[in-house]
């Protein structure tokens, strides 16, 4: 067994099940109390503060503790944009910002607020230029991750927090996946982390606010975190939390290089062992434990269970494996494929037997999933040639649009078209993923009787 | 060592940090994720709802999990007057509701929302023509508690619920304080709760929306807990709060008959022991576990003070414990005396002898604080005897203007007024009060050059 899905959530840290142990006996009682109980919860979320902002690398009263990541950007968003309401109403984001981020940019839409959404290279990365030219006067509040939740791509943040600065601009910055790895660079003026992927327990957020950044917390409030996180502390997991947070750190240089060499060893040997793959996320500027790849004709969903079968767990950003079967955003941002797509997240003291034994495994599962799919095999097909060959794919789900345009292919003369018909809405990411891999044309889309059809001419 | 504060926070159940440790080890990954990590996770979630369905008595997927009973409040009280935005922006609460039912309250009529208050009885207990003459055609939604968390008052929710569902308005009930005692009877809409209250872990709170309720959830979002509260669930604690709810109410009979009693000879004996002070609350439908008095000519956290010392963890609504400085809302609405004021709340398993010692530690604790302050004994005073008597407590605070009324009193003949002048918000609820605990006549107040002077009547 092999947990590689480390970005979504890590078990707790043995110094996290420690703390939260000894925290559970002494750190149970309200800390706004004044009796004994109330004052020995007071003095370990006092500490905790302290080391929180130490880690952090900020001032101990610019650390509110939340519930969660996700709360801590929501109140983080909400709260900067409502403090700078005066200013204006414009907010800008990358467009592979983590969800928690886009929901609140769509609910701030929804209520009269305009919002940039940033674009990426091809690695996922955005350009501080992209940044400078998004802001404007009235910009209340600029939204950049630390790095990419998908891809592990790493974010210019010191960069775009310096341009943000310049322009009075404050930048927050979704640090859930690096903070376990260390201190946020740069000029930023706030801050959100996610204590589940450090090893830390579920149920506890950081919102740091710098100050001087102007900050009206939304929503009823109480006297709780100065205001700007309600309800009682959700003390014993915060102490974990940081005595995690701390842990992890003090392992952060050394484990770093050894995920990174795993990593390194996935990223350049998975195209070998696999063909037809993408490896996507940008090979230098990323995170440590993270690499993602895209297989051709691969049912994401189907790929996800039989790696899990075979002792392996990872996550997909594919279409068939999200509730709304539209594929991830990521992705989509990228402009790279989204079919058979995943995300290794090695948690720190993965075994490299356990990543060796992944890339032994992996070629054999990916034929197994196409060989039930039905994809292309390398040999020369003999079919009926055309100028125009039409694929009807209506009604059929990602990876099998893709998997139909390239079993007729090899059919089509130099200079033909394929037109592919699709109502997926991965086929509209994924048909042109497939022409750059394939070195082949990408024509375009138009809207067909039914769905959409897809242009793909022969160039070679 | 005597922890008496069970209603802020009781400390973790043994049940629920067996649950605890054991979730921690199959809980802590994204019941989101398909792999064996995540589905694990999955279905202690489904397990812990159908569980925690079972103690509110309503139907799995009515049940969400949140991060604390404050943002249950918060996020049901928002969706519930969005979901019914059509029929009218009109919110009734009671005047004694927990802080976050009012904040909420606040926060809707900062957005234009018009909000009516039920007032209650000197015992705090509303009264269901209250609501009935409350209700209007534009009511989105009343919200009760199930009892008074400072005094223990036990509302009348099923009579309330039936003259709301009369009118076709939904209850939101928030029973953060019952709802280790038993489900909640009626017929409500909604519910609130909180996992620390009933020896459960913090960090967890319980949102019922039944179904058939109009519910927009607001703010961002996302697939979690069916959209109604976001970010990652805090899944360890949400089991250890759930086998804890089972555990208390399989204890909940028994206990409940034997803190009644306990809490039956404080409220008897306190006021045997000692000189001048009120009992509040209603004797007969109470809490079992709750109980509240407020003793004249003290100063409430410096009785907190001395308790602590002597080893008792209590809480009061006295002005001078809180850091607005302003008395406990739920006894001025009750219009009862809020200095020197105690709130004794047992936890589960309170030992009788523990009680006894309260008893007989209380009398001098509270004689050696009213010495400090220089309150009046029994004895007459001799002194100039005036037709209006002037006492001067400006820039004095809760209970030195009581204090000082008192020890002029003796002085004051039949007939003859006392006019105290305060600048101290803790002076127009307890002046009255005691007028009322005396027997003597309060003649109101009236804006003096600097503060208010209260006027007081000597009768007898």
């Amino acid at each position: 067994m092999a947990y590689f899905d480390a970005a979504s959530a890590t078990p707790l840290h043995p110094v996290a099940r420690q703390a939260l142990l000894a925290s559970l006996d002494d750190g149970w009682a309200d800390p706004a109390r004044l009796h004994r109980e109330g004052r020995k919860a007071r003095m370990l979320l006092d500490a905790s503060r302290e080391a929180a902002a130490e880690a952090v690398g900020c001032r101990a009263d610019e650390v509110v503790f939340t519930s969660s990541g996700t709360r801590a950007v929501h109140s983080g968003v909400a709260g900067a944009l409502a403090g700078r309401r005066r200013v204006g109403r414009h907010l800008i984001v990358s467009s592979v910002e983590h969800s928690c981020v886009l929901h609140s940019a769509e609910v701030f839409e929804a209520e009269g607020g305009d919002v940039t959404r940033v674009s990426v290279s091809r690695a996922g990365a955005v350009d501080p230029a992209g940044y400078a030219a998004a802001l404007r006067a009235d910009t209340a509040l600029a939204c950049l991750q630390s790095a990419n939740h998908e891809v592990g791509t790493v974010q210019p943040v010191a960069e775009v927090a310096e341009v943000c600065r310049a322009a009075g601009v404050p930048l927050l910055v979704d640090a859930a996946q690096s903070l376990g790895w260390g201190p946020v660079e740069g000029d930023w003026s706030l801050l959100a982390a996610s204590a589940h992927k450090w090893g830390g327990p579920s149920g506890v957020g950081l919102l740091v606010v710098r100050k001087g950044v102007r900050f009206a917390a939304q929503g009823p409030v109480d006297e709780r975190e100065s205001g700007r996180a309600p309800g009682f502390e959700n003390l014993p997991a915060i102490v974990a939390a940081v005595a995690s947070l701390r842990a992890v750190r003090a392992e952060a240089a050394q484990e770093a290089v050894r995920l990174r060499e795993l990593t390194a060893r996935i990223r350049a040997r998975v195209p070998e062992l696999v063909p037809d793959v993408e490896v996507v996320g940008d090979a230098e500027r990323r995170l440590p434990g993270i690499v993602t790849f895209s297989c051709l004709y691969v049912d994401g969903e189907a790929l996800l269970h039989e790696l899990d079968r075979a002792g392996f767990s990872v996550s997909s950003g594919s279409s068939c494996t999200s509730s709304t079967l539209t594929p991830s955003h990521v992705l989509k941002a990228m402009g790279v494929l989204s079919e058979g797509n995943v995300r290794v997240s090695l948690p720190p003291g993965t075994a490299e037997a356990d990543v060796e034994r992944f890339l032994q495994v992996l070629p054999e599962t990916v034929a197994g999933v196409r060989e039930k799919l039905g994809a292309p095999a390398p040999a020369p097909a003999t079919a009926v040639r055309a100028e125009e060959l039409v694929v009807d794919s209506l009604g059929k789900r990602c990876p099998i649009p893709v998997i139909e345009l390239a079993k007729v292919f090899g059919d089509v003369p130099v200079g033909g078209t394929v037109r592919v018909l699709s109502d997926d809405e991965a086929a509209r990411l994924d048909i042109p993923a497939w022409c750059e891999m394939r070195g082949q044309e990408y024509v375009g889309e138009e809207p067909a009787e039914k769905g959409t059809a897809y242009l793909v001419r022969k160039v070679g």
